[in-house]
């Protein structure tokens, strides 16, 4: 065991703040990794102030971050994908039970025993939970370390961890998405993303934002298009011709109208969560054979395929690069959405404490 | 123009009741079908009581009926597919615009500008609106006659022309059901075809249903075991474990608890449509992937596949099969689900008044 800088909060109405933290010792099968950048998702600030008690009760301290990239500093003695000076990705997961069906076909997001990288009970009894990214450091079982290309901006690949493979995977798996008409409804984190991965697989893809503002940023990051979603008239004229739509909202709204957006067999996907539970018209799914889904994350196969995907594409996620030091200002302006597109924070900051 | 007998309703409050209504005579393409029975659709009832107002105001007097069986008495000079006595079903459309892309597709079900078999604004100027099957004959562009097989029950033929498509189509798009767990939520005139279709299809078949006193019948009717809904503990023993379940319900009920029964991947297709909004939640979809989709009828061709498919493993309804003079009484005793599980008016009783 040995000691590590990292941000943690005390409670759910407590700031942010410098701790340190027990980091277990890499074991045979363990990577160790000094972490460069970790981005900063809507599920750490949910996380920290506890948001989501009734599925997920947060323990405190809590260290949140899943977005981590990293160089291998050590690695156990049985490890044989990485060495030290490798670059390395840490998405949400850290472990799985590897014997689950899902396990066996490679979809450890949806193992029933996984180990989340933060605020999960921690299998090697360093701590009550395992501590995320906002660390200079941590130790990861080396079946749920990911290799990152070389050419890539390492402050833009944080977030492709979780943000990038959670669009990647709904996206890749609807199909052959060349020439297809692809919604992808908010442009945030997980929206900015959607719309990079949509145009790289061919599609031609529209925006839904309710902020004109946006239209332009929109364009840039590759969409052929963008709707303001408050002005019917707009979504009356693409009303019934999506074959697929991505929704990114975590927010309540009203997905009946993205329904009747979708044309026949099309399928609107949720990545974000909303809260509440949302209010389906049976005659927007009847009409046109559509259908709703739910996609969360993905596999750690399909996560080095979105890697190895980014490189070959040049993808990264846009990001405002900060000291760990404004961590709770920028948890003010993420509620804000204010931030293009997504916070990743420089663990330089930290070290230099 | 002639005339022929029927049963129409004078308004939303009025019983149904005899009545003479004009029928165009054949054209070069029409079938004159001699009605022998016609099925009771839930639909029936809602167009004649006008609840339905909303999305299809009901213009009185209405003849309702799209479940119909009969003999062919007649046809026009061009047609090809029926001579003067062969069997002949017509469904919930008697026309469509040929032209648009979901016709091309043979999917006239989803065309924007159909001419459904009752309460549609009739083509061809015989009265303001198209009058369905609670008559002694119809007349029907031979594109939407369908052939029905020889060797089956005439009355048990009739509700497959609406709960037999309506439940086919969705369980037979899934793809190979063979080995498959599927549910089938309601045992009622949809559920009861479900049953039995998904149990032809090679499934492992599972009525959900409120009423422990339809578990003995919906084992005959072919379902290997049948949980009780409102059993906590039935319920969960099955989590997570179906690969597709078929929601046939149209009252409002909790489609969650149904959704959290599936697997990874799995789906649930909606053929009953909730009036209300149905409050969805986004973990019961993100949690395995899951996907909750709608369907409504089919087409032309995949009825008649149906149809066929009904004869080669000898599958017709479960009919009670009253005179027309007891169709007041029958809609009474549908609102309260007494019916095993279908009414099929003999249209002899009507060529008797």
């Amino acid at each position: 065991m040995y000691k590590a800088k990292a941000y943690s909060a005390a409670s759910a109405t407590s700031p942010l703040a410098s701790d340190i933290i027990p980091r277990r010792d890499a074991t045979d099968r363990d990577v160790q990794i000094e972490i460069l950048f970790c981005g900063i998702c809507h599920s750490d600030l949910h996380s920290v102030r506890n948001e989501w008690s009734s599925i997920m009760p947060t323990v405190y301290p809590i260290v949140p971050g899943h977005e981590i990239v990293g160089r291998v500093t050590s690695v156990g003695t049985a490890v044989t994908k990485f060495k030290p000076g490798d670059l390395a990705g840490v998405g949400c997961l850290v472990d799985s039970d590897h014997t689950c069906p899902n396990c066996t076909d490679g979809l450890e997001q949806l193992c029933p025993n996984q180990t989340l990288t933060f605020n999960s009970p921690d299998r090697h009894g360093t701590a009550p939970v395992t501590y995320g990214g906002y660390s200079e450091s941590i130790v990861v079982d080396e079946r749920f370390v990911l290799h990152v290309p070389a050419n890539l901006n390492l402050a833009g690949v944080a977030p492709l961890l979780c943000a990038g493979i959670t669009t990647y995977s709904p996206l890749k798996r609807w199909g052959d998405l060349n020439g297809k008409k692809v919604g992808v409804v908010g442009l945030g984190g997980l929206g900015h993303m959607g719309v990079k991965f949509a145009k790289a697989f061919g599609a031609k893809v529209v925006v839904f934002t309710t902020s004109p503002g946006k239209k332009e940023d929109a364009l840039r990051l590759g969409a052929d298009e963008v709707i303001i979603s408050t002005n019917p008239a707009e979504m009356l004229q693409h009303s019934g011709t999506f074959n697929f739509i991505l929704d990114t909202i975590s927010a309540d709204h009203d997905i009946n109208a993205y329904l009747g957006m979708l044309s026949r067999d099309g399928n609107l996907t949720l990545v974000g969560a909303p809260e509440k539970p949302i209010p389906i018209s049976a005659f927007a799914l009847l009409i046109g054979r559509r259908s709703l889904s739910g996609s969360v994350i993905g596999g750690i196969a399909e996560t080095q395929e979105m890697l190895d995907f980014c490189g070959q594409h040049n993808i990264t996620a846009d990001v405002e690069v900060i000291p760990i030091q404004k961590v709770n200002e920028a948890y003010e302006r993420l509620i804000k959405s204010d931030v293009k597109y997504r916070f990743s924070i420089d663990m330089a900051s930290l070290k230099a404490e």
